[in-house]
């Protein structure tokens, strides 16, 4: 067994905290902005300076690679992101950057043999939080999403802005033909942070992750009547908000009869007018909920279908926005991150994914699996984000071996 | 008794409904804007025509006076506004200002003697769509606003713009001396849509105003953990959102013990961070309440902040955004509109006004009152708003007969 070195990662966890630096503990860095251009910059240098081989593609996704002992072989790639959300943490998305990067300098530090060619890699705009949507380069590679319409997407900050722009500006926009694909790839590997507290609640160091969970994501509308706040009187409002405040009520007395596993979420809301004198006549919440067994996602959307057609005077309405199933991982995958954390002696359980991952995509294409560390308090997207540097170098270091024993038992 | 003559009433109001036409019978003119400068070019034009002088003051409020048979005497004048909320109604405002001059323009078609000069005027800014706040420069003109204040107001639309730039781009800025003031004006009626059901509903073409409603309005927030909608288990989660609902649910079922005249709404909801894969950590709402008397005002304060400190795992806050007390409108000026009222024959009933006006501010400087007409179904600030030409010209034809008792009765 090898072991990935804590200092090393913590100096990497130091580093990349700063570019994007938000000032109270977390960053904000968008992708291909300047302050991601710095951790890309810092990414190029470290890998340069071990023998790696640095090459970038249409979408500017970077691929680190050091060379195998037997040609011809297909490469096995660690990948995530280094962007974040706005006023997010140290942790999300760059971990498995870093991750990867302790991997390939662990391997070059000890010449640990291997025969594929073993590649760290950036994926471009996994948060997609100035350009939507999420996952849009893994989505673009993977066949997922239209690259001329993710070109076209504008910057929340900028509508003038797209991300051809940015993409078009950035250095590190290479060739298509240098993308992710099964013909020069054998296996990916994802180190994360969990983003729940289900790994720190059990006192376990690593999350065997099996799958992303299946989710369907509606939304709901009420619509009542616009009238003056001062001038109706109760009786004869139709007040649109108060309705949707009776369907959140009715949606959790309903969804909380489902297995206790279920999680459901109304983080969205959009009331109209919004004007404190106007009684409003049309409210909007997002309703997102995820579990592993696709008939309790069915009976999620029985219930949302079932809400009662009118509510408080005010007709209801709810509409699919969108549904995935669940993506399994590869059970071969999965089975070399359960040895290799059970060989070194980490404490660990298997544990599903309840958000999205360039992972889910690029499982369609090849082998893919998860590694997960835990968040403390379960907190992530958010500058108190944290997991430490033993937990992120124990987490390298699962990683190191499921890519060895990936390395020697598969071709 | 003298009448007001429905034919020109109604060319008035099909002429006016022109001036910012938003296409599906209803009008977006925002104060000072090209549209609004439309409708007082057509002001002054029909005023000219009929003799009156016109002049402006320094927040370009509009007058046009024709002279009284005695000199010395103070002015009565009939005032409303010309401006409209986005997507409003061919009624709320200019009704007041066309009842002005459907007025003046039977005095001066009939040669109706009258001893104290009778202006017609346009308040600028009432609805403070586009420059907030609303009733902005009757505030200025009666001391309850800060002027410098209102002119550094931003517009909504374009934070480059202020408030003090349109004014200075209007052809209609006039002197500070010419402002209305208790030196020069004896009382001011205002006729005005009720903007509420009760008229109709009634079935009466005229409402005698007696007060505007004395009201509250308070912020309540709630304050949760923000969290990935994906990987958080249901009995970890703070979420505002849901929190924000009970209280909502809680405040309907407390305050609808109160009188059932009490009006209150939830017109604003704010939701942080609004993305629907995280849970919300801070929502927001306004609750606007409304009532004749002040111990009414009081129970709700006390409901208000009666509220649970803490709902669902978080933590509520509640905060006065402002109040005012009832404002009863002048004795003899509510008498002299009712004995009309009743002189002409035209059905009617005391009503108060849930809404603000200008009026209300005008009442701390001098004898005020105003004069409803019904709104059909009750809409108002929407393109709906409706009230028959028939109706309008009631309103303007007791108006006419209320400010020549003022005339004869008052010095």
């Amino acid at each position: 067994m090898f072991e990935c070195d804590e200092k090393r990662m913590k100096d990497k966890i130091d580093t990349f905290s700063k570019f994007g630096d938000a000032g109270h503990g977390g960053i904000t860095r968008y992708s291909l902005s300047p302050e991601a251009h710095q951790a890309r910059d810092e990414f190029a240098k470290r890998m340069k300076a071990i023998g790696a081989t640095i090459e970038t593609d249409d979408m500017a996704n970077m691929y680190a690679t050091l060379p195998g002992t037997e040609s011809g072989l297909k490469r096995i790639v660690m990948a995530s992101h280094c962007d974040s959300v706005k006023n997010g943490g140290n942790y999300d998305g760059i971990l498995g950057v870093m991750g990867a990067m302790e991997v390939l300098e662990t391997i070059a530090a000890s010449k640990i043999p291997h025969r594929h060619p073993i590649t760290a890699m950036i994926w471009t705009n996994e948060e997609g939080s100035l350009y939507p949507p999420a996952m849009m380069s893994s989505g673009v590679v993977t066949g997922k999403f239209d690259k001329a319409k993710m070109l076209a997407s504008k910057s929340v900050l900028d509508p003038s802005q797209t991300f051809a722009m940015a993409l078009d500006a950035s250095p590190y926009k290479g060739s298509e033909k240098n993308r992710l694909s099964p013909k020069d790839y054998l296996a990916m590997f994802e180190l994360h942070i969990e983003q729940g507290p289900i790994l720190e609640a059990a006192k376990k160091d690593i999350g065997v992750v099996t799958c992303v969970l299946g989710m369907c994501n509606y939304r709901v509308r009420t619509y009542g009547q616009a009238d003056h706040a001062g001038t109706t009187p109760m009786s004869y409002r139709k007040d649109a908000l108060f309705a949707s405040a009776q369907l959140l009520i009715h949606l959790h007395e309903q969804l909380d009869k489902l297995p206790k596993d279920l999680v459901y979420t109304t983080g969205e809301i959009k009331c109209h007018p919004c004007v404190h004198t106007v009684i409003p006549d049309e409210v909007d919440f997002s309703i997102d909920a995820r579990h592993e067994k696709p008939e309790v996602v069915a009976q999620v959307v029985d219930i949302l279908k079932g809400i009662p057609k009118e509510i408080a005077k005010c007709r209801t309405e709810t509409a699919l926005a969108w549904e995935r199933d669940t993506v399994y991982f590869d059970k071969n995958l999965v089975s070399y991150v359960k040895e290799s954390a059970d060989e070194l002696g980490i404490s660990n359980q298997y544990i599903n994914s309840g958000a999205g991952h360039d992972a889910q995509f690029v499982s369609y294409l090849m082998p893919t699996t998860m590694i997960f560390v835990p968040s403390k308090d379960g907190h992530s997207h958010c500058e108190i984000e944290y997991t430490s540097p033993k937990q992120c170098t124990a987490g390298a270091s699962v990683m190191l071996n499921a890519v060895l024993k990936a390395d020697s038992r598969m071709n």
